[in-house]
């Protein structure tokens, strides 16, 4: 029997990845376009259509999966909107797509692709449960329940940056107060770690940003760390707490067996995992916590196309 | 096609209730017998077996459900230990009960059987995604997830009454500060109102409690709402509030398209219920509190015999 190829596109607001991947998840050939913000969608779409056609593998592939940040009802494939794409509102992604391509198109925001990803190549698809957390600009997630991508009632399951972990915290974007992503969200992150760094000066963190506390970013925060910075250290305690409030709840919940962290702020490893370790050892059931691989994923810049590729696998479990 | 009967026991503390049940959740016959906490677990088991064996329909039933409170392994039916049966440890139920009766059986904690019970009698089955939350002494859950049981990876998923609402709450005998049962579980409850209304004084709690606040239970100040009293509605809206805060958390985590409030607390109704649905409204993502029903079980009583008999049914999808 052929191999069966899938074509995956992950549709970012810097870069767009397209790959051909295998049912495994192995990526066969790859590109990067750089994404067009200020274009017309409908340019977009058939720019992605005419380089991905040069693939060799193209014509072997039967399906198109895409993952894009944003509000996308992956019954219809409409993209309803998209942070990272201002023009991108109300756009019937898939009906386009497979208008141009005659291939069948699954679309879903990239949280869910970037679990499908994670299930695929981190846990060699043998995970049976597994919640994948986005660590970037926004916290986002992902469910795998009994190996397939669960999308819940209306298809908005897995909003995790959005769960409360102090209910008198900040007030969100999003309406509520105190959810993770007010924590540990790449801005929020940043904007606690300028006021933090006035009260506990640092000279590591003074010269990284020349004391411009307003350049803080996770990275500098990740870099001062290595250099040994209490100060930055003691941020990243901060953020990994909160993350560990997050996760014990998640374990208690839903009992999954693994839980991967991906994204830029995932990079932070220790510093963040240790914190998160002992608060998930004070809050989270044992055989829970003790039944739970919590993973640092090894392919956070794949996750995306592999995932948005693996869509036609998925799909089996509709939104109803 | 003869009817499929299935034989359902629930256990609790003060009484064993014993159906006999349809496949649709009807139950046919049913017996209630006292709860002999000081006898050894063998001889309760015998005298359950010797009950339901008095039914009429018993030889038809095919298999057995029990549900107990408690950490119970499902898949080898040990009980591990049950709160409101200090003789029950490490008791094998399961092998124990099929030696007697021959019958195939199936155990699980009782609010996974008050989650089948929630999904079979309050949505007649129609439910996708489902979680059932326990309101009494103690707070449980339990997840329907594509019309099935679902346990986690280790059969602990539903811990709902662990889920924190305020990191820096009380601690709780889990280990965990500030989860939800240290707020609404009854005894927290309760505790929490006899301090409040030594500062709220209200003379229809000071009536019906004879002054000594000891006395208060979650009866008593409903009874008192009904009669109008605002310091009892004031308890109430606090109550209310902090549910309110983990169902907007249940809502964006896993979108279900019913939540059910069993238990005791739960027939606070409208008390409970008005602050819920404000917190919700703030706090949760519009797309999936629309899309969800929030419930109160209009059969409490009969929940977990209903779903223990429905054990079987669900039995396909395995802890892991």
């Amino acid at each position: 029997m052929a191999t069966q190829f899938y074509l995956g596109v992950d549709m970012g607001g810097t870069n767009i990845k397209i790959a051909i991947v295998t049912s495994k998840g192995a990526i066969v050939e790859e590109a990067v376009m750089p994404t067009d913000i200020g274009a017309r969608p409908e340019k977009v779409i058939a720019s992605i259509v005419e380089r991905a056609s040069k693939l060799k593998n193209y014509s072997k592939a039967k399906t198109i999966g895409i993952g894009i940040a944003g509000d996308i009802d992956s019954a219809s494939g409409i993209v309803r909107f998209s942070p990272n794409l201002p023009k991108w509102k109300k756009i019937k992604l898939k009906a386009i797509l497979e208008k141009l391509t005659k291939k069948k198109v699954f679309a879903d925001n990239d949280a869910n692709t970037a679990a499908i990803g994670a299930h695929c190549m981190d846990t060699k698809e043998k995970s049976s449960n597994l919640v994948c957390i986005t660590l970037g600009t926004g916290v986002g997630g992902g469910i795998i329940i009994n190996k397939k991508l669960y999308v819940g009632a209306s298809g908005t399951a897995g909003e995790i940056g959005h769960i409360t972990v102090d209910p008198e915290g900040l007030r969100c974007k999003c309406g509520n107060r105190g959810c993770i992503e007010t924590f540990i969200g790449a801005k929020y992150l940043s904007a606690y770690a300028a006021k933090y760094v006035q009260k506990n000066k640092s000279k590591i963190i003074d010269s990284l940003t020349g004391k411009d506390y307003s350049k803080i970013t996770p990275k500098i925060l990740f870099a001062a760390a290595v250099q040994g910075d209490k100060t930055a250290k003691n941020i990243w305690d901060y953020a990994g707490r909160k993350l560990g409030i997050l996760i014990a709840d998640i374990l208690n919940f839903i009992n999954p067996d693994t839980i991967v962290l991906c994204g830029g702020i995932s990079h932070a490893g220790k510093y963040l995992l240790e914190p998160l370790n002992r608060e998930i050892a004070d809050r989270a059931f044992e055989s829970s916590s003790k039944a739970c691989k919590i993973l640092v994923s090894r392919y956070t810049n794949k996750l995306g196309v592999v995932g948005a590729a693996m869509l036609a696998k998925h799909a089996t479990v509709s939104a109803k």
